[in-house]
């Protein structure tokens, strides 16, 4: 059983990510992400469909057109993880 | 300029779809998919990303883990098009 992050925590590692922002009423965060066109923003979220699959941890996303929505949480936690940081900064990679 | 179906077209083009359902105060309409699990779940976006975009006409969309929930909908026609049942019909062929 992964642990929350402490408030503390959470709050280090929030300012230490750059555009992912905490969910409203919820321990999530939330990070919006702008490309060209949709072969690129799903070019995107293939690269993060692979690194979500190889450490089997999953996002919540949406995409419209140019446009991906990633929020991220762990549910067995019911919130915000080491996992979910680890993920963070990867997806930040590939952009 | 694409145009938007009457309304006896959309109830005709919807009752012919399976499992599409028209979306609450808006002119669109969506359905929710379930697969085993996260990589079934992405197989199927990829096949849907890549009839889109042949297709020029993608799709307003979320996943969280095994499920897929696919909203369509005409940009420029601000509501359904004959687009929409076209790629309904395409994306149901890949379950």
């Amino acid at each position: 059983m992964i642990a929350r992050l402490t408030a503390n925590e959470r709050d280090e590692a929030l300012a230490a990510l750059v555009g992912w922002a905490p969910v409203k009423d919820r321990d999530a965060m939330t990070r919006t992400f702008m490309f060209a066109d949709f072969k690129e923003a799903f070019a995107f979220m293939t690269r993060v469909a692979l690194a979500a699959e190889k450490m089997d941890h999953h996002p919540e996303w949406s995409n419209i057109y140019k446009t991906v929505t990633i929020t991220l949480s762990t549910h067995e936690a019911n919130g915000l993880t080491r996992r979910d940081i680890d993920l963070a900064k990867i997806i930040d990679g590939f952009v």
